[in-house]
C-alpha cells in the first residue's frame, strides 16, 4: 500500500481509511502512544499500539529515534492534544535506536551540544523547523526573481580575479604542499597549479553578474560565497549563501525599491506557507524570553516582527542625516558607544546601526549616499564628488542584511578610481569592457541569505541556520 | 515614463501607446531601422528612426552594442518580418560602442572566439538563449522538488572529509605557500590552517544529504561541486552544478521513477515556458546539421528530441542484460569498440553506453544492478552478494546524465565495505550514525546540471552552457 506522509494525513478528514506510515519515533509513552514524525511537518501523528497484543520484544524496540513502518486505521482521537490518531494494526521496526547510545533524547539539549551533533540536530523540532523555513525562503527567493523577469545567473565559485576586495580569500590549489614546484627565483611556481595561476574562492559574484545584466537586463545570483576572516561571532560564517540581483537601467532609488519589495515578498511567502513551523519558533522565542531579565526581552514576538516588516515602509535615511542623528543622540553624548561619532566621514559600527534601527526609527532602515572613501571602488560617485550611491539595509537584531549600490557606469571615472586604489587595470579588463561597450546606469545589491534566515526564524546564532556551518577552526562533517 | 521591456511590448496589442525602451542595438540598417534587444526575450523590436530629423552626430553613434534609450509610439509594421515597430520620437545614446573595437559584430563568431570573450558572448542570440534556458531549467528544478514535498538542503562546499571518493579534489587553504608552517617532522603543519586541518572542495553533497533525508524525509541539493581532474573533453568541467535528491524509504524502483519523472517534468517546463529560445536553438541546430555529412546529422531536431524524452518511457535494463546485448552486438564482434566486452564485470565505457542508447534502444535507458566492485561503497548490496542497487540514466548524445543508487542501510554490511576499502571509520562517524540510529531504506541520485542544459539546448560543448567555465588551465574572469 502506498505510504502516506504525516502532513497529508493531518490535513485529511477521511477517517477509517487504512494507512501506511513510515517515520521515526519521537516519543513512546505508557507502552502505547507513539508520537511519529516523518519530517513532512513539525507535527507528529499519534499512533496507538495495542500493547496487549504486541510482542514484548517489539515494544521494547519502540524507542526515541527508531525508524518504524506502521499500518493502521485513521480514527478520531478521544485524547487531548490531537484530533486524530492512527490505531496501529501492525508495526515493523526498520531501524533500532539504542536509548543508551542515542544522543538526541526527548529533553532540552543546548545548541552547543547540538552543533557538535549537526548530523542529528535536524531530528529535533527546532532545527527541523529552521531548515524547512530555510528551504521555503530559498524557494521564495527564486520564485520572486523568476516571476519578476530576472534570470538566475550561476557566478563562478573558483575565481582567478582577486580585485573585488570584499574580504580575505581562500586559496584553491592542487599543488602538493609537501613538494611545491619552484621557479628560478625560489618562489612557488603557480603556473604548475591546476588553473595555471593563483585561484581563490569567490567573495562575491557581483562583477560577473554585472556583465550578464548588461545583456539580459535583470539577473540574480544565489550561491555560496566565502570569507577567510577570523571572525568568531554570531553573525559571521566562513562559507555562506548570498543573493545578488543586478539590474540594467536601475538607479539607486529603483535599487532601494527592489530590495524592500524583495524582502517583504519572501517574508510574506513564508508567513503564508510555513505557518506551523513559524508558530513553533514564535512560541520557542516567547518561552526563551520569559527566562530573560525584562530589559533583554523582545518588544515583539517573532510573528509580530515579521508582520511588522511586511506591513511597514522601510525608513530611507541619507548617511549625512544619520550622522546628525548619531552625533546628537544620548549614547553618543554620554559616551556609551564604543566608537564616538564626532564627524562626517566616520564609518558606522554595528552599535550605531542598531541604535538607528532599534532605538531611533524602530523599523528597518535604508541608509544611502555614503562617503566614497569607506565604500567599494565600483560605486557610482555622486555629483558632490565625495559621496557614492551606496545603500545598506539595516534590520533589527541583525544589523546589515543588504549592501548595494548604483554602479559607476562611466569608464573614465571608474578607471581613475581603480588607479587610485592601485588595482591592476589588466586584472579587470573584462569588467571595464562593460563600460567601454554600451555602458548604462545599473544597480544591484547583495543579501546574506543566512542573516535573512536568522531574522525569519529568530535564531540568535548564524551557525544554527545553516546545516553544516564552517567557521574558523571548524569544518566538521 | 515607466520603462517597458521588449518581451512585454511584443506581446502587447495596444497600438499607438507611447513607450520608453532601454536596451542595446543589435543592428542598425539603412540609417533608419534599429533592431533593439534588452535581454527580456531573444526577439528584437524594430525601432524606426526619423533620420531626416535626427542629428547626424547621433545617427553615427547608433552602432552594434550601443546602449540607447528610446521614446516613441508603438505602431503596426508595414515591413516584412515583424507585426509591430516603434516609431522613434527621441533617442538618447546612453553608452557608445565603437565599431572599430567592439568584438561582437553582427556576423557569425566561432564558439572558441566567444569563449575568450565570455563576458560579451552573452550579448549574442545563441548564448542569451542558452542562458535564459539555463535559468528556466534551474527554476524548474526547484519548482519540481518543492511542489513534491522536498526540502532544499545546502550541502557544505568546503569539506573536511575526503571519504566520498568520487574524484580528485581541490585543496582549500589560507596557508602562505611561500612560508609554510612546519611540524617537527618537517611536514606541513595543517593545524595552523584556517580550519585547523586539511580541507577540500566538495565532490558531492550526498553523504550530508543522507543525514538530512533521515530526518526530513525528502531533500535535494542544488549547488556547485568540483573535480580536480585533468579532463579536457566536451563533457567535463572542473566546477559544475549538481542536483542530488535523497529520499528516506525509497528503494531503487522508486528512485528510477523519481529520476524519470523529474527529468520529464523539467523538460516539459521549458517546452512550455521557453518557446522562443527553443525555436531559435532548434533552428540553429538544423542549420548546423545542413553543413554536416548526412551520416553525422541528427535523426531528430532539438524539439523532436525533447518531446520524445517527455513522451516515451525510459527503457530499464539490468547491467547483466546490457552485457549480453553488448557482447553479441555487431561493433563488439567486429572489434569496432575500443574496449571489447568479453565478460560480465566489465566497466561500461562511453562508447558502450552510446551504442545502447543511440543504436540499440533508441531512447533514454536506465541501467541498474551493477557489479559491486565497479561502484561506490555506499550502494546497497543485492542478495546475490555480487551486484549493488546502482542505476545510471543514459541519454542520447550526452551519455550518463544521472548516477544513483539505493544506499546500504545495514550498519554491519556498510562497515565491512568501508574496512575492505581501507577507509577510516572515524572519518565517517557521523555517516555511520545514520545507520546506527533509526536506519531505513533510502535512495538518491546525482544529476549533472550542465549535462541537462546541454541536452536541452543542443549545445555540443559543456563550456558553452555555463557562464564562466572552469577547466584545466582556465579560470579566466
Amino acid at each position: 500500500m502506498k505510504r502516506t506522509n504525516v502532513a497529508e494525513l493531518l490535513s485529511s478528514d477521511k477517517f477509517l481509511q487504512e494507512v501506511t506510515l513510515k517515520g521515526w519515533v519521537r516519543t513512546f509513552r505508557a507502552n502505547r502512544f507513539i508520537a511519529l514524525n516523518d519530517g513532512s511537518t513539525i507535527n507528529n501523528i499519534q499512533c496507538v499500539v495495542d500493547f496487549e497484543n504486541t510482542d514484548e520484544s517489539i515494544l521494547k524496540r519502540i524507542t526515541t529515534g527508531a525508524a518504524v513502518s506502521i499500518k493502521g486505521t485513521l480514527v478520531e482521537s478521544l485524547g487531548r492534544g490531537q484530533n486524530m490518531e492512527v490505531k496501529v494494526s501492525t508495526i515493523e521496526i526498520l531501524g533500532d535506536s539504542n536509548p543508551e547510545e542515542y544522543p538526541i533524547q526527548p529533553k532540552k539539549h543546548s545548541f552547543e551540544f547540538l552543533r557538535e551533533n549537526a548530523h542529528l540536530r535536524i531530528r529535533t523540532n527546532t532545527f527541523s523547523a529552521v531548515m524547512r523555513l530555510r528551504s521555503a525562503l530559498s524557494f521564495a527567493v527564486h520564485n520572486y526573481f523568476i516571476k519578476n523577469g530576472f534570470y538566475n545567473f550561476h557566478a563562478p565559485i573558483i575565481t582567478g580575479s582577486d580585485a573585488e576586495g570584499a574580504g580575505e580569500m581562500f586559496n584553491v590549489t592542487t599543488l602538493d604542499v609537501e613538494n611545491l614546484p619552484k621557479k628560478e627565483d625560489g618562489k612557488v611556481d603557480r603556473s604548475k597549479d591546476f588553473f595555471g595561476k593563483t585561484t581563490n574562492l569567490t567573495v562575491s559574484g557581483q562583477l560577473e553578474a554585472e556583465t550578464y545584466a548588461m545583456a539580459l537586463g535583470k539577473v540574480y545570483t544565489f550561491g555560496p560565497t566565502f570569507r577567510a576572516e577570523n571572525s568568531n561571532t554570531t553573525r559571521h560564517l566562513s562559507e555562506f549563501w548570498m543573493i545578488e540581483p543586478e539590474v540594467a537601467f536601475n538607479n539607486l532609488d529603483d535599487n532601494m525599491d527592489l530590495a524592500e519589495d524583495f524582502i517583504k515578498s519572501v517574508i510574506s511567502y513564508v508567513l503564508d506557507n510555513c505557518k506551523d513551523d513559524l508558530a513553533f519558533l514564535d512560541n520557542r522565542l516567547t518561552q526563551e524570553d520569559k527566562s530573560k531579565p525584562a530589559a533583554q526581552r523582545n518588544e515583539m514576538s517573532l510573528l509580530e516582527k515579521l508582520n511588522f516588516v511586511v506591513e511597514n515602509n522601510f525608513k530611507r535615511v541619507s548617511y549625512t542625516e544619520a550622522i546628525d542623528i548619531l552625533r546628537n543622540c544620548k549614547p553618543n553624548k554620554k559616551k556609551k558607544f564604543q566608537y564616538i561619532i564626532n564627524e562626517w566621514g566616520a564609518d558606522l559600527q554595528s552599535e550605531h546601526e542598531r541604535f538607528l534601527v532599534e532605538k531611533h526609527f524602530k523599523c528597518p532602515v535604508i541608509l544611502f549616499d555614503y562617503p566614497a572613501n569607506i565604500k567599494a571602488f565600483y560605486m557610482r560617485l555622486n555629483e558632490d564628488g565625495k559621496t557614492v550611491r551606496a545603500m545598506d539595509v539595516l534590520f533589527p537584531g541583525i544589523g546589515e542584511i543588504v549592501g548595494g549600490s548604483q554602479r559607476e557606469e562611466r569608464l573614465d571615472v571608474l578607471k581613475q578610481k581603480i588607479n587610485e586604489l592601485n588595482i591592476d587595470e589588466k586584472e579587470l579588463w573584462w569588467y571595464l569592457d562593460t563600460r567601454k561597450f554600451g555602458t548604462a546606469v545599473h544597480s544591484g545589491f547583495g543579501l546574506g541569505f543566512e542573516r535573512l534566515v536568522q531574522f525569519t526564524t529568530g535564531m540568535g546564532n548564524i551557525r544554527d541556520v545553516i546545516p553544516y556551518p564552517r567557521t574558523p577552526q571548524n569544518a566538521e562533517f
